[in-house]
């Protein structure tokens, strides 16, 4: 009689969605965690014949699939979801969003809003962020506390805020940060320029000459709206994408994450192909704002990667990945004129693999192979909305919602068990957020 | 001492949106039922002093608003959910649903699917729809049995189907329907011709002679796509919405109900706009079809009612109506190039009462209106996906989910208490519903 092996954690499901390769999906197999990573995934028999686990969890009716990756956001402006909707990006932003940053945006409220953010992702199959928001040290307290895996993308503007004077102390805070995170399981540092049109060319070159030396990866706003592209053109005769090839951001040193990407013309989408960089795409803020279409379906076959985000809660307004994945499937299609346009596999990469590609962390995460981290969500399939099923991926991106995310495993910890986070922490969050939205309100 | 007056039910609610007069909210009121009827809304303490109620509800986290409208399905098909996806509309249709439909359709399979697709709507808050559908005898009869709001559309096509004949044998089975109906509170019995590429003149001008005389609401798809009017133009040499405005069904005598309406130039909505004819906007079933989009905000300009519906859950695929208000107002952002069009009452309008009106029932429902029938849904509010609460308009469309529906009421009646339908009916459903599955998937 053979010995078993023991492990950390065995879970069998009805179904396995690897992600990697795609199109692949296990029926009525186990994955094996130990030590927070994937150790096998095996037929059920094999894997109950081979290990002797601390814990088991049987899920009959239940799909496991890789924790999706919300590329793009900004956590903390969860307390301010709602508060100015049915407007324009330029009028959102300079009557409402900064004023109201200006007056209530903190170290606190960073940490407050950051872990209201979590706790949704955490309970709608987000795993791992990437957030640009002032304060990122309290973002990455709150992610560490949460245990779910962030990019956090410290902001850099040629002007001061609450978090700083102007670019260089930005810049010499987020070094600070890189430093003290520099071998951190969940927590990557990230440069964040905010955008084109609040960053001048000193610091861009900085930043590229930091992200090559330092590996760190960047994330900007870029080429959100026809009015950037048309203002640019127009002041410096030279369009945004155009300007960050010349410094070499765009380019084969620094893998850019360039995030919106609305109004690409051929010259541009050329550009992109021939460089390293990423495109995130967020089409509900992308709708909400009536800022114009990133054409998903073109980047893709140009052969440039293309994740997802949600941006923040101030403009979508909610954290919902599989909200997000099913819109960012739907838009494609007319954007396209074709409706075989970002099948559902392609939906399901965009929001895994291709979202750990655009971070850097596709060695780690993305998808369910053996030796990755196990960051993973069971999903209930037997609910009115998603039966009868002819075809599990069409129905993870057409037919499921969030709420039928169960169970959610981050680096093999189990984050989310029977739809609730940890004892205590949801009335804590709530009880926080309402004591902020009675303050933000009133004023 | 003043006697109280017994009534049937009292609802308390933190918020009440009764959606006519737009952007009003009561506060800490209470809702009176009886008879299947509004009461009353008034504050609390002056429901309580005035009413003994045989019920009672104290909803302090919640939200009532009247329950929603889906002006256009399929419902039976939710049996077909997800069975062929990523494919655009006339192979969808060719090789995909028409034989599907040809070998699978029967009465019991109406009956059955119709009863899934019931479920799913009352469960995310829909009290009314409308359906067109073979077997509309099977449709009616779930409806009834499960106590929602029904227009049933019975279909209309030059070419014989598994319901009938031709045009002659379908209008008479939807008369003899129509005479069984004539008097009943929940189901109405409309005219149904499918597409003006699927009926020819003569029986569209029988259908507009039997609207006239019966007073029988008509909807057909129409302008679903550019393909369909460029096809028109040239085999026809006219343009849809013409042929059916010279045929009479679009004028002052009928109040045509229009699905889809996209590819729509300024004289088709002068047609419109002349006409007593509704749009029906089915905004997810467009984009998934890569079918075109409906310019919602210019029909509203131009005074046309605009309604909505989900279409079959073969091409959307779920009926959740939360989901294509927010996909309603989103959409319609970009495409009228301004992020203030279609706000969020308008979206909430374009859900109910703008519902109502295109099924002519706006004077029984569609708002929380002294006398209307007590059609009404409660939403919890306090969920880590909507709070902080600013504006509760806003967050009914862009940030709460169909999964808050907590209660819903029909006619007074409670068809879904604190998220369950009534005992045994969804188990009852998922097995039925497994069961053709299993047939239909080896097929």
């Amino acid at each position: 009689m053979t010995q078993k092996q023991g492990i950390d954690c065995l879970i069998h499901a009805a179904y396995i969605i690897p992600v990697v390769p795609e199109n692949q999906i296990f029926e009525d197999h186990c994955l094996a965690i130990d030590q927070g990573k994937i150790l096998a995934i095996l037929p059920k028999a094999d894997c109950l014949e081979r290990y002797q686990p601390e814990e088991v969890h049987y899920l009959n009716d239940h799909v496991l699939m890789p924790g999706l990756i919300n590329a793009h956001g900004h956590a903390a402006m969860s307390l301010f979801r709602g508060l100015a909707d049915d407007l324009p990006l330029m009028e959102w932003l300079n009557d409402h969003i900064w004023p109201a940053e200006g007056k209530w945006v903190s170290a606190e409220f960073v940490y407050d809003g950051t872990r209201l953010a979590i706790a949704e992702m955490l309970r709608s199959g987000t795993s791992c962020f990437s957030d640009m928001y002032f304060f990122p040290e309290m973002a990455a307290k709150a992610a560490k506390e949460m245990g779910i895996r962030a990019q956090l993308c410290g902001p850099i503007l040629d002007f001061p805020t609450v978090w700083g004077s102007g670019p260089d102390d930005y810049i010499s805070k987020i070094l600070a940060l890189h430093d003290k995170y520099q071998d951190d399981d969940l927590v990557r540092i990230a440069l964040g320029p905010h955008a084109p049109y609040t960053v001048s060319n000193s610091p861009l070159i900085r930043i590229k000459d930091l992200a090559v030396e330092r590996k760190m990866p960047v994330q900007i706003h870029l080429h959100e709206t026809r009015f950037e592209v048309d203002e640019a053109e127009r002041d410096q005769g030279i369009r945004p994408i155009q300007r960050l090839t010349n410094i070499g951001l765009i380019g084969d040193e620094v893998a850019l994450q360039c995030v919106h990407m609305t109004e690409l013309n051929d010259e541009d989408i050329s550009n992109l192909a021939n460089s390293k960089a990423h495109v995130i795409h967020c089409p509900e803020s992308n709708l909400k704002l009536a800022s114009g279409f990133c054409e998903t379906d073109k980047l893709l076959k140009a052969g440039i990667n293309v994740a997802l985000g949600t941006d923040g809660a101030a403009s979508n307004n909610d954290l919902d990945m599989f909200s997000e994945m099913r819109t960012a499937a739907l838009i494609a299609k007319p954007v396209a004129n074709n409706a075989a346009a970002v099948d559902a596999m392609t939906a399901i990469q965009i929001a895994t693999i291709n979202g750990a590609k655009a971070l850097g962390i596709d060695e780690m995460t993305g998808s369910l192979e053996v030796g990755k981290s196990a960051d993973l969500i069971a999903i209930e399939l037997s609910k009115l909305n998603s039966q009868p099923s002819y075809h599990l991926l069409s129905d993870i991106v057409y037919a499921i919602n969030s709420q039928q995310v169960t169970d959610h495993w981050i680096k093999g910890k189990q984050v989310l068990k029977n739809r609730q986070l940890s004892p205590g922490l949801e009335a804590d969050i709530l009880a926080k957020t309402k004591q902020w939205a009675e303050k933000i309100k009133h004023t």
